[in-house]
Formats: structure tokens, sequence, C-alpha cells
């Protein structure tokens, strides 16, 4: 192919396994010559004043900058005095739409054949706004608002997005039998977009139902506009229909044209740097030890200060006595330990960078969420070269990284992507 | 068996298929010869002004004195003035906890096997508070309430349920990642609760994971406590697992040791009584011809006033033009077109009363709901000898209801179960 200007990009690795599946991106673009160049960025190692967040103010500046950039999964610190690294970016970045199309991938086996829908989450406001109190001693409230502004805006992306590729049919997902004046006006505002698209037909339907009839028979739906909150719901079920969160694409839509795509599954720290049996596994017993999620303590020894999460089965969190927790490492049995950027004195170490990384990831859902990125900047050529790769590969069976049942390392999957181009 | 005292228990039939199913589970009980006495009342034809609804200020009391009952759907009637029938019961009879046990019925296949979980919904704040404003125009806002008092309650019973029921595991459902402060009580309640039960395995899970995880693998939950949204979704999602509401039995626990057992599948008005191709189509064609949901007309030659709802698919509200409608039904589709009880001169009239049932329902979810009723009055020899003869009746897979794809009427299959006790 002719040599063309490189459109520049914005790209967080991200932590855990993100340095390692943003890796696989850069590769296989650069095998496909797909005419991108890279500007990376990392999450800082503390709270930048000008984002009140670990997200560095020129990152920021990055994305505005390019209007395009893929995102690989990032561990929101625990603390106080700074925001999560997803919300912000939201925020900032005003990026009201989260797209998640959810498809069958013919080579994975699940439940479910023939899966084909697409989630559509507004992504800035509902339940996520932030406004909580407590009222009296016991009794708390939450605020959720819904705009008539985000709402018309992520309808009319909804059927938008419908129409340019061919989808026959929209569902704004809702629960507006109860919240008759919030979810009532995301309808209201859905209802006046469909009727610009009298192509396109329109249902609402109860979130309830909906996630029985998505369990029952997901060929029932096409494209799904929905609250915050619901997005967040369904966009994961769905996930998991296909067999979870490591095979599904996202891309944010933002004011202006900016385009986010990420990989939504976590940086799960336990396949990020086999940290437990390595260097840093026995200052982290002592952590454990002594950790008490109120008192963060910083312990001689560590890498710099060093900040602990508990987790386990993606974003579950359980509660593990300590001395089980401590059992279940020294016999070997997984347990999601987000080893994490801390902050006010707490900073972080990012057991994957570089070498650490222990190989083990699947990059699945970054790749498939770069190829959103080409398709949003009209690139399909290169989009469909390497979204087929990834697909034959997958369809093949032959390589396939560990959360998929396989033996393959990161980079033998890789490379097996690379010769399917 | 020695003659016993019976048990008094209030029986709402409630509308559409609701006093067929309720049939069934009368002629079951007297044939297994359980010795309950049932009350019966129906939803009233106007809204009672102690109620605030359609309800009768005299079946709340019934369901006071008994202390014991249970309810067939209710399909809530449209209209300003009046209280949705289930939040008024679950608000009056201060019905806290909403408990789901959903398992494979063997004979029922879907995609999923011995699926086997109890969701225990906090059944009165969270997201149902009905506080609900705008704040400006474009601008509206609903509350969440989360309290102290009802988070223990509803975590108390959960892990009280667990124990009596030989279970191992309780997850507390949230999404306090996001709503710290609501969610966060939440959690903190149940963590309270769970330390009383050393011998109970606690955790806590979000709510996008669980869903992920459920439709993955089931198997990896026991007993779910929530808020109340999240219990409407997830009981749901799981009836969908095993087949849908049309299965699972429902009871609701109020202060006091009040037990409301309910089907919560919808009053089916499409098959209930087949009214489409009966006496009242033609002037059925005439409201449909007229149709605005803002005028509410009363016709001459109706059964007295009629007051009409168009819904389909579950609880799903499709919005089809009339005329699509009309073409619908004069081709034989099935639309759910719900014939309601009405108010304010607007009166209603029970289609499948009596004998113009059309005997298609499957009355499986409130016979398993009366047993989940037996059970809560300590009679599990009947609970028992009526819960087999249901399942065994299923598993041999002679007589199927429509439903689950066969053909044998409502009546056929309430003499194969009473056959099996
Ligand atoms: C991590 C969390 C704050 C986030 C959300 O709730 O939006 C995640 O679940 C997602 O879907 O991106
Ligand atoms: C009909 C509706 C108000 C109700 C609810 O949301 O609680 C229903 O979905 C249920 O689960 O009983």
């Amino acid at each position: 192919s002719s040599a063309t200007t490189p459109i520049r990009a914005t790209l967080f690795p991200g932590d855990g396994i993100g340095p390692e599946i943003a890796e696989s991106v850069k590769q296989i673009f650069q095998a496909a010559e797909a005419p991108i160049e890279w500007e990376e960025h990392y999450v800082g190692t503390e709270v930048d004043p000008r984002t009140q967040s670990f997200l560095t103010w020129e990152s920021l500046e990055s994305v505005r900058r390019n209007r395009v950039g893929l995102k690989g999964p990032m561990a929101t610190p625990i603390g106080k005095g700074h925001r999560s690294l997803n919300l912000t970016l939201r925020k900032e970045l005003n990026l009201y739409a989260n797209v998640r199309p959810c498809y069958s991938l013919s080579g994975y086996k699940t439940r479910y054949d023939n899966v084909d829908l697409i989630t559509i989450r507004e992504n800035t406001e509902g339940e996520y706004s932030g406004l909580e109190h407590q009222v009296v001693r016991g009794v708390v409230e939450s605020i959720k608002i819904i705009t008539r502004q985000a709402s018309i805006r992520v309808a009319e992306y909804a059927f938008h997005y419908a129409k340019a590729h061919g989808r026959k049919r929209v569902s704004a997902i809702h629960k507006a039998n109860i919240m008759q004046k919030t979810d009532g006006l995301f309808l209201k505002c859905c209802r006046e977009v469909a009727e610009k698209y009298p192509e396109i037909t329109y249902e609402e339907v109860v979130i309830d139902n909906c996630c029985m009839m998505l369990v029952k028979n997901p060929a029932l739906f096409d494209v799904l506009v929905m609250p915050n909150l619901y997005g967040d719901i369904i966009s994961d079920l769905c996930a998991g229909l296909i067999g979870g969160l490591g095979l599904t694409p996202s891309c944010n839509i933002g004011e202006g044209g900016i385009a986010l795509a990420e990989a939504v599954h976590g940086s799960a720290p336990d396949i990020a740097g086999k940290v437990l049996g390595g260097d840093v596994a026995s200052p982290l017993f002592e952590i454990l030890e002594h950790f008490d999620p109120m008192f963060l303590p910083s312990f001689p020894g560590l890498p710099n200060n060093f900040n602990i999460q508990i987790c386990s089965g993606g974003s579950s969190i359980i509660r593990w006595p300590l001395v089980m927790l401590r059992h279940f490492i020294e016999s070997g049995i997984t347990v999601r330990l987000a080893v994490q950027f801390g902050g006010h004195g707490l900073m972080g170490y990012n057991l994957s960078h570089g070498s650490q990384g222990c190989n083990l990831a699947n990059p699945t859902a970054l790749l498939l969420s770069s190829v959103s990125m080409l398709r949003h900047l009209d690139l399909h050529d290169k989009a469909d070269r390497i979204q087929n790769a990834i697909l034959d590969t997958i369809a093949e069976g032959k390589y396939r990284t560990a959360d998929l049942g396989g033996t393959s390392k990161t980079t033998e999957f890789t490379k097996a992507i690379i010769d399917h181009l």
C-alpha cells in the first residue's frame, strides 16, 4: 500500500496485563501497516491536581488533540482525594456513549450461538451522578439524574449507529414503571428520536424482563440503548453470553467526535506478573499480615510505598480473613490480589511493566477495540484485515490463551494473528 | 390423615390467567388434604380510598389477620390517583423480603443444568422510594433510599434462611464502587450480620460482574441478597436461566411473620380468555379505533366500562400504531392485549373469571409458590407431597402446557399432578 501520513492516536496501555496486551496491538498494527502513530501515556503515580485523579493532564490533552485513542484496563486505586480513572476519563472527555458490540465467536463455544447485539450505554449521568448523602443517621440517599440533553444525545447516537450498521431494531431499556420521571424522560427522548427513523423498529423493554429474555433468547434483540447503570449491567450480561469481557470490544464516543476504544475487562493482576511467586511475594505476605483497609501502612523493603486491594473473581470483592488468603497463596490457589497504584504517600508499582509481564493475558478485547477505533477512522480495509485475522485465529482454535482453556502465551497468540493477516 | 383445624389463608386469584391457576391450586390442595381454608379476595373495581389503590381494605385486613396468603398475578391498571397493586401490597403489609428459589426442573431442559439459587430481595425501599421530581426543565432526579433498618432486616432474613436451608454461601450484590454511600451502607449491614454466621461464607459481588458470572456459570452462587432494583433484575435473570417466570415460586416475608406467596409472572391476558376471537372482539376493535391513552372512553355495548392497555412480550410495552394492532388481530397474530380493571368510571371486566378462561395457562409458578406457603407454615409433609407431584409431572413430560411447548390444558396438567400425589 502507498505511504499515508499516519494518524496520531493516544494509547493508554493501562495497568496489570494492560502493557502486555497493548504490545500485542502495536505489533499487529505494525504488521498490518495500519497508519497509526501511537502516543503512549501511562497512568501517573500521583494525583494530578488538574484532573483530580492519577490521570495526567497531558494524557487527557493528548486524547483531546488526537480525538481518537485506545485504552487498556486501569485499576482504580483506593483512597480519598482522587477520582476513579474510568469515571474521570468519561467526565473530562465527555464520553457520552459507550458502545459494546457483542457477537458469538466461532471457535469459542458457549451456551449461546449467533449472539449479535450492540449495547449503547449513556455514560455520563444517571446513577453515576456522584450525588449521595446521609439524610439522618442510618438513612442515606443517592440521586439519579436524567437529563433531556444527555438522553437525546445517546438516543441519537444509537439510531444513527443502527442505521449506519444496517440494524433493524432499537430497544430502549428502562424501569419507567417504577421511575416514571427519570426513566420516563429517557423513554420520551428515545421516542422522539425514533420518529425520525421510521425504517427502524423501536420498542421499550423493562430491564428485568429484558434480562430474562436475554438469557432465554438473545436473538430477540438487536441494538439496545439505555441509561448508565442498566448499560453497565446489561453490557456485562451480554459479554457473559459469548464468553466474557475478555472477548468484547468497547468504544466510547465523546462530544466533538472523540472516540476512545477500550478493553473493559480488569487489569487481571493475578496473571499480570505472577507477583505472588516472585520477588515481591514476601513483603506482600507481610502486608497481608497487617492488612487493614482502614489503615494503609507503608513497609520497609517494598518497592517504594505499596498499596494493596483484595479482590477476586473479576470486579467482585471477596473479603477473606487474611489467614485464608495466605493459605490460598501458599497452596497455589489463584487469588486476584491487586497490587495497585496508591496515592498520598502510598504510591504505586506497576508489576507488569516491561519484561515483568507473565505473557498469559488474552489481548482479544483490546484488539477488537482497536478495530472499532480503526472503523471510527473509516479505515475499514485495515479494520477488516485485522478483525478477520483475529476471528480466524480464534476460529482455528490452535492458539488459545489460558482464559479460553488453551496454553498459548500472549505473544504466541499475537504471532498467530499476524500470520493470519 | 387425622382431622386438623384448617389454617385460614388469604387467596388473591388475581387477574387474567390468575383465577384459572388459582383454581388449580385449590383442587390440588383439596386432593392432597392440605389443611388450608382459603379466604378469597378479588381486586376491587374501584379505588379504595383507604388503600389508595384497587386493593380493598378488607383484603389487606384478611392477610393481616391470617398472616399468610397466596397471590396470583395482578395487572396494575393505568391511570392517576391510585397506586400499583403490587407496590401497595408490599408497602401496606411491610413485605420486606422477596424470596425466590430458582432451580432447574428436570423434564424442562434449558441451556443450564443444575441451577440452584435463592435470590432474596429487599422489597420496600431503594429505587422504589417513589421520590422523583423535576429539578429544572429537562433535568429530573429520582432518589434511592437505603436505610440501616431495612438493610439489617433483609440481611438477617437472608442469613437466617441460608442457615435454616443448609446453604453454604451468601453473596451480597451491590454497586458500591459507584454508590458508595447507599450500597456501601447496605454492604456494611450485610457484613455485620455475616459476622454472626461464621459457618456461612460471605462475599460481595458487583452487580455487573454478578450478571456476567450468572450467565457463564450460575453454580458459582448460592443465596444472593440485594437492594430492591438489583433484586428485581437478578431474580428475573435467574428465572430466565431455568425457563422463565412461569416456573419460579416467590414468597414475600413481612414484619410480624406475614408470608404472602405469589406467582410473579404477569396476568398473560393474551391467553387468559381468547377475548380477541370471542364475544368482546368487536367492541374491542371499536376501542382500538379510538384508543388514546390520554382519553379513556366508555363505549356502549361493552361489558360495563372498559379499559385497555397495549403491551406485548411480557412486561415490555411495544407501541404499535393502532392500524398495525388491528392488522395483527385480524391476521391471528398473538398480541398481548391487556383488558384490565379500570377506575374512575372506567371499571373493569375480568375476562377469565369462571368459565371464560381459555385453559391454556401454566399454573406451576403459583403452585410452587403455594408450596412455599406451606413450608412457611411448617407443613412440610404436605409441601413435599405437592412439590414432588408437581416436579414428577413436569419430569415425566407427558402433560405440558403450551408455554413449555406442550398441548395440555391447565385442567389436564392439574389432574396429572393430582394423579401423582
Ligand atoms: C469499574 C466501574 C466503575 C465501571 C462502571 O461501573 O462503569 C465498569 O463496570 C465499567 O463498565 O466500565
Ligand atoms: C411490576 C413491577 C412493579 C414489579 C417490580 O418492579 O417490582 C415486578 O417486576 C416484580 O418483580 O414484582
